[in-house]
C-alpha cells in the first residue's frame, strides 16, 4: 500500500465536519478501490490553522470554507502550487472558473467540483464524463432545494412568502440571510457552472439573467392549481443557433412534466441531447453528508487517476431574447370590453392566448391567462402597455411556463 | 496531437453501425477533450474480417456482437492481449463477469460496459465512480424497456399479454424473439451486474431469482388500477444483514412512487445509500444512438486515462426468503365463508390484509387483495394451501407489491 493520501481541509462548517467524518469512516474503503488511503492533515478554521503550513502538507485540497474570498485565493494558490483541489463553492467557481481552469491547465492537476451543483446528485459528473462528447442541446432543472421548499410549502398551504420562508429557516431548510437563494442568484451559478459544461464555452454568474421567488403570491399559486399547473424555480441553459442563453425564473410547468412531481428540498436535473433524448437525475440538493458524499467522490476520482481535461472553448454569444410562453394574473375593474382591450394588446404584439380564466366581481374581479410561445420583448412590450391601460387596478404579474408536453 | 486510437470493432448491427457513424462524427470532439482522435480500424462482421487481425491493429477493443459465444473468447482474448475493451454486452458481464474482470486486472487494461445497463443512464458510472466510496444499500428500478412498454399498453389499452407484443414487436420494442426480454432474464442480467459494483461482491446471472411478465392477465391490471396501483417489472438489489439479494419480479407500486410515472420503453435505476437519501436516474433505455452514445462514453474515459479499479471483494451470501408484500387475486364460487375461510389461511401463517375489493356474483365472483410484507415462504405456503380450498375455481394468481410510502 502506497504512502497516505494527505487532504488539506479549508474550512470545518456542516459540510466541512460532515467530510473529515466520512473520511475517517470510509478510508478503508476509498484505499481499496483507489489504492491509496485518504486522510485529513489540516484543517483551516476561521479561527486557526495556517494556510501555508496546511499546503505544504497536502496532496490534495478540499476547499469547503465558501464565498469567494479568501476561498479564491487560496484554490489558486493550491493549483499554482501543484495540487489538486476539490471544491462545493459554486460562486467561486460561477464567477472565477476562467482563472480557475487555467491555473489547473497550466499546472496539470485536476480541479473538481461535483458537491457545486445538486449536492449528491452526481450531474456534473454525467455532463463532462459520460455526455462529454456528445452534443448537449439543453441543461434544466431545480437546483436550488430551499426554494423548491418554499414553493412546494406555499402550494399545499396557501400560506405567504415571507411566512413559508420564517418556517423554512426555522427546520434548518434556508439560511439565517436566505438572499441568495430566494433572489435566484444561488441557481444562476450552478447554472453557470452547468452550461460551462454541458457547451464548452466559458460562462460566468454575469452571463445569466435570474429572477428569484420574493414576489410570488398564494394566488398565483392557487390559480396555476386551477390551470393545472405547478410552480418551481427553473434553471434553463440552452444552445441555441447562434449562442447560448443561461436563465433562472419561477416558472409554472403543465402536470405530466417530469420534474413536476420534484418537492420540498430535493433538486433534480434534466439533459436533452438528440442523441440521448434526454435523460433525468434527481436526488437530494444538500445537506451536510450527502454534499460530503460528493466532495468524497471526486477525492476518489482523483486518486483514481481519472483526469477530465477542461478544453477553453470558443466563446460563444449569450442570447438575452428568447422566446417563453408566459402566465399573466391582472387585476382589472369588471366592466365590459376589458377582456377585449387585453386581447387587442396582446394581439397586436403578436401574442396568442392559450387558456384563460376569469373570475368574481367588483374589486376583486381578475384575468388570469396563459399564453403561447413569443420573444420574450413582444410580450415585455405588452406587459407595459397593459399596465397604463385604466381599468388596471394592481401592476399586471407575468410568470413564465413551459409549455412542452413531454413523453 | 498523438496518434489517432484506432479501435476495433466487433460487430456491426443497430448497435454498431450507430456507434462506428458516432465515432467519425465526434471524433474532433473526442479529440479536444481526451487528446487523442478516435477511429475505427477492422471490424468484424458475422460474415467478414478477421479477428487476430483486428485485435493486432487496436488499441481499444468495442465489443457489440451480442450473445456470449463468441464473444466471451474474443473478449478474454482482447484483455489478455493488453487492450482495453469496451462492451454493451449485458449477459457476457453477467455470466462471465469474474473471469473477465480477472483478467482486466491482470493485465492492467480496463473493462467498461457503461451501454450494458439502462443505455444512456449513466448508472454504472454513477455507482462506481461518484458512489465508489459510498455504502450503497439498495440499487432497484426499471431496467427493461421491452416489458416497460409492454406493461404501459396493457394498462392503457386493456389488451392481452400477447396482443401487446405483437405490436411492441410491430413497432420495433420487441424482438422477434422477445423470450430474453419477457422472461426478465435480461433485466436479471443487468441486476446482476448492478449488485455486484454496488455491492463489491461476485454476483452472476445464476445468482438472480428472475420472473418475466408473460403470465400477467388484463384484469390485474383493471384492479390494481382500482387499487392505485401500476404494474413494472422491477429489478431489485439489496444489501441485507448477512449477504445480498437480488431478483426481478413484475410489481405494483402506489401512485406516488418515483417510478410508478416512468412510462413505454424508458428505464429508471434508483440507489439508496444512507449518506445521500436516493438518487433516481432515467432515460431512454435501448436505441441504437443512445447505446453507442455510452459506449462512446466509456471510450473518451479510457482515452481520458480514468482509471476505475474492480475490487474483487468478498462473496456474500445470496439471500432468497426475503419479506415482500404482495397483491393477490381469487376466482372463488360466491357463496358465505369464502373470504372468511381465505382469511383463515392467511392469519394462520401470519398474513395481515391491507386492502380488499370484492366483486361479482356466480362465475364472475373475484376477491382481489393486498397483503402486508411478509417473508415470502410464508405467502407461498398459503398460496398452496389457498389453491386447494374447494370454492377455489382458478389457481390463485399472486404479483408483488411495493409498499413503502415515498416522500
Amino acid at each position: 500500500m502506497s504512502e497516505p493520501a494527505r487532504i488539506g481541509l479549508l474550512g470545518r462548517g456542516t459540510v466541512g465536519s460532515a467530510f473529515a467524518d466520512l473520511v475517517a469512516e470510509r478510508a478503508d474503503a476509498v484505499a481499496e478501490i483507489a489504492g491509496r488511503r485518504p486522510e485529513v492533515g489540516g484543517i483551516l478554521r476561521r479561527s486557526e490553522g495556517d494556510f501555508d503550513e496546511i499546503l505544504a502538507g497536502a496532496d490534495i485540497v478540499v476547499e469547503l470554507m465558501g464565498g469567494t474570498d479568501p476561498a479564491r485565493d487560496y484554490v489558486l494558490r493550491a493549483l499554482q502550487a501543484g495540487k489538486h483541489v476539490v471544491t462545493a463553492n459554486k460562486q467561486l467557481v460561477a464567477q472565477h472558473g476562467d482563472e480557475l481552469f487555467d491555473a489547473a491547465r497550466e499546472a496539470g492537476v485536476q480541479l473538481r467540483f461535483e458537491a457545486a451543483v445538486a449536492g449528491a446528485v452526481p450531474v456534473i459528473r454525467v455532463i463532462q464524463e459520460s455526455l462529454g462528447a456528445t452534443e448537449i442541446a439543453k441543461v434544466f432543472g431545480i437546483v436550488n432545494g430551499t426554494t423548491n421548499f418554499i414553493l412546494t410549502e406555499m402550494a399545499k398551504t396557501g400560506a405567504s412568502f415571507p411566512a413559508v420562508l420564517a418556517r423554512a429557516q426555522e427546520l434548518g431548510y434556508a439560511e439565517a440571510d436566505p438572499t441568495d437563494d430566494v433572489s435566484g442568484a444561488d441557481a444562476a451559478a450552478k447554472m453557470a457552472i452547468l452550461a460551462r459544461l454541458a457547451f464548452g464555452t466559458p460562462v460566468g454568474l454575469e452571463d445569466v439573467a435570474y429572477e428569484g421567488i420574493t414576489d410570488i403570491q398564494p394566488d398565483d399559486l392557487a390559480y396555476a392549481k386551477e390551470l393545472g399547473l405547478s410552480l418551481k424555480l427553473l434553471g434553463v441553459a440552452e444552445r441555441r443557433e447562434r449562442g447560448v442563453s443561461v436563465r433562472v425564473f419561477p416558472c409554472f410547468l403543465y402536470g405530466g412534466h417530469p420534474l413536476a412531481p420534484i418537492e420540498g428540498p430535493f433538486n433534480a436535473v434534466m439533459v436533452e441531447a438528440p442523441a440521448i433524448t434526454e435523460i433525468t437525475m434527481s436526488g437530494p440538493g444538500a445537506g451536510g453528508l450527502a454534499t460530503a458524499t460528493a466532495v468524497l467522490g471526486d477525492v476518489v476520482s482523483i486518486l483514481s487517476g481519472e483526469a477530465p481535461v477542461h478544453v477553453p472553448g470558443e466563446r460563444l454569444d449569450v442570447i438575452r431574447d428568447v422566446a417563453s410562453s408566459f402566465y399573466l394574473h391582472l387585476e382589472v375593474a369588471d366592466r365590459p370590453g376589458v377582456l377585449a382591450a387585453v386581447a387587442d394588446v396582446l394581439g397586436q404584439n403578436g401574442i396568442s392566448v392559450r387558456s384563460v380564466v376569469q373570475r368574481g366581481t367588483g374589486h376583486e374581479a381578475r384575468l388570469v391567462m396563459v399564453m403561447h410561445e413569443t420573444p420574450e420583448s413582444a410580450f415585455y412590450a405588452a406587459l407595459s402597455e397593459l399596465a397604463k391601460l385604466d381599468f388596471m387596478r394592481a401592476t399586471p404579474r407575468a410568470i413564465r411556463v413551459i409549455e412542452e408536453e413531454f413523453v
